[in-house]
C-alpha cells in the first residue's frame, strides 16, 4: 500500500526504501507540518491551503509546497491539501505508524520532565525505560516506568525493544552512556548533555543544549541593545529595532 | 576597545553595532565553538588548530575557518588560534560579557529541570525568576529562586531585569504567556511548549520541541530499518546501513 510503489518498481532492486531520500532540512520540517495538521484536524478542517499550513507551522508557503511536492503531494488548486491524507503520508515517511520505544538515561530533574511529558504518546513515542546509577533511584517507578541500572542497559534495550536512547545525564557521563547505548545496539540518540558525542557513522545523534539556545538568543538581544544605544549616542530617539534577515555570506 | 572599531568608522553613523551582521547559521555555531574552547582551556591548551576545534565542536574545519574569519579571526599558520583571545571575542559577539537574567514560566517538571541545570551560570545566564499560576507553588522557592505569580509578571521582569523568558508551560497556555512576556517588554523567548507562537517582529523566539527531535530521529531509524529489510527480501545479508548525506534538492 506504499505511496511510492511506482518508485520502487523502477528503482534499483536492493536497499531502496519506500520513501524518497529527503533533504535533511525537509525532514526537520515534516514534524512541524504534522503538528499543525493534527491541530487543524482537531478544529474540524478537512482541507488546508499551503498558506494556512505555512502560518500554522511558522514557515513560508513556498517552502511548504516544495517540501510536500517531494513527498508526491501537490494539493488541489483552490482546495488545498487533504488533511487526513497528508497526516498519513507524513507519518508514514517519518516511520510513526509504528510506535517507537524510548529509554531515558538519567532519572534526575530532566529525566523526570521527559518521563512525565504528556506529548510523547500521541506523537509516536513511548518512554519504556528509565535508567540511572543511583542505588536510591534504581528499582523505583516514575509515572509507572521502572528505573533500571545502567549496568543492565543491554538487557533493558533488548527486553523493551528500545529504538531511541535519550541522554539526560551530566556532561561527564554522556560519552560513556553513549558507548553503552551503541554497544546495546541503539542507533538513535538524543543528547541533552552539553558535549559532543563520538559515535560510529551508522548511529544518528541529535543534540539539544539548553545553554546554546540561550546564547543564540543572547546574540539577538545584544545586537538589539547595541543598536538602540547607537541610536541614543547619535542623538536619535531610541526605538525597537526590527531584525533584518541575517545576511548570507557565500 | 572594540575589535570592530575600524568597521564602525566607515559604516553609516546610526545603529551599527560593534560586531558584524553574522549569518544565522554562523551565530548558531559560535556557542558550540565557545563550549569547545572552554574545555580546551581547562585542559591547559593555549592555542588550537581549526582541525582540533572542528572535531571538538562536531563540524568541518573549513566551516570553522570561514565562521571565525567573519569575526576577524584568522589564526596563525602552523600555530592556530589563541584560545583565550577567541573565547573573549566570541563572548563579546554573543553578548555574554554581561550576564543575562532569565525567567522560567511554568514551575512543573521542566521548570524544575531548568532551574536546577548547573550549566547556565558558567555560560552567561542566571535563572532569576520562576513564574507559575498554581497557588500551591507560588511563594515557594526552588534552588533559592522564588516562584512568583504570572499576574505579577511585569513587576518581576522589571525587578529582576529579565532579558530572556523561557516558556515551560503546557501548549494551551503558551501563547498567553508569550503575550504577557511581550507586554512586559521581554524581546527574547525560548519556547519548550509544542506550538508555534505569534509575536511581534521585533521579538525573537527559538523553539525546542522534544517530540519533534524524536520524530526526526524516527525518520532515520525508519529508513535504516527499511533499508535492512529490503536487503533481506532481496536475499542479501542484512547489515547496518551507513547514512549517505541527505541529497540536496534545488
Amino acid at each position: 500500500m506504499s505511496q511510492f510503489a511506482g518508485r520502487d518498481a523502477v528503482a534499483p532492486a536492493v536497499m531502496v526504501p519506500d520513501f524518497p531520500d529527503l533533504p535533511e532540512a525537509t525532514v526537520s520540517r515534516l514534524p512541524e507540518y504534522l503538528r499543525a495538521l493534527h491541530q487543524l484536524a482537531q478544529l474540524g478542517h478537512d482541507t488546508v491551503s499551503s498558506e494556512a499550513l505555512a502560518t500554522a507551522a511558522g514557515v513560508k508557503s513556498a517552502k511548504v509546497r516544495k517540501d510536500l511536492s517531494q513527498l508526491g503531494s501537490y494539493g488541489t488548486r483552490g482546495v488545498g491539501y487533504d488533511v487526513d491524507r497528508l497526516v498519513q503520508q507524513i507519518e508514514q515517511v517519518l516511520g510513526l505508524s509504528q510506535r517507537r520505544n524510548v529509554a531515558v538515561i538519567g532519572a534526575g530533574n530532566l529525566g523526570h520532565a521527559l518521563a512525565g511529558y504528556a506529548g510523547f504518546p500521541s506523537r509516536g513515542f513511548r518512554i519504556s525505560a528509565l535508567v540511572d546509577v543511583e542505588p536510591a533511584r534504581v528499582g523505583e517507578r516514575l509515572y509507572g516506568i521502572p528505573i533500571t541500572h545502567l549496568d543492565d542497559l543491554a538487557a533493558t534495550v533488548a527486553a523493551e525493544k528500545i529504538a531511541i536512547g535519550v541522554i539526560a545525564t551530566p556532561a561527564g557521563a554522556a560519552q560513556q552512556v553513549a558507548d553503552r547505548l551503541v554497544g546495546a545496539g541503539v542507533k538513535c540518540i538524543l543528547n541533552f548533555a552539553p558535549c559532543v558525542l563520538s559515535v560510529p557513522t551508522d548511529v544518528d545523534v541529535r543534540s539539544v543544549d539548553l545553554a546554546i539556545e540561550l546564547q543564540i538568543l543572547s546574540f539577538h538581544e545584544h545586537r538589539r541593545t547595541r543598536s538602540a544605544l547607537d541610536g541614543v549616542t547619535d542623538g536619535a530617539v531610541p526605538h525597537p529595532v526590527s531584525h533584518t534577515p541575517a545576511r548570507k555570506v557565500v
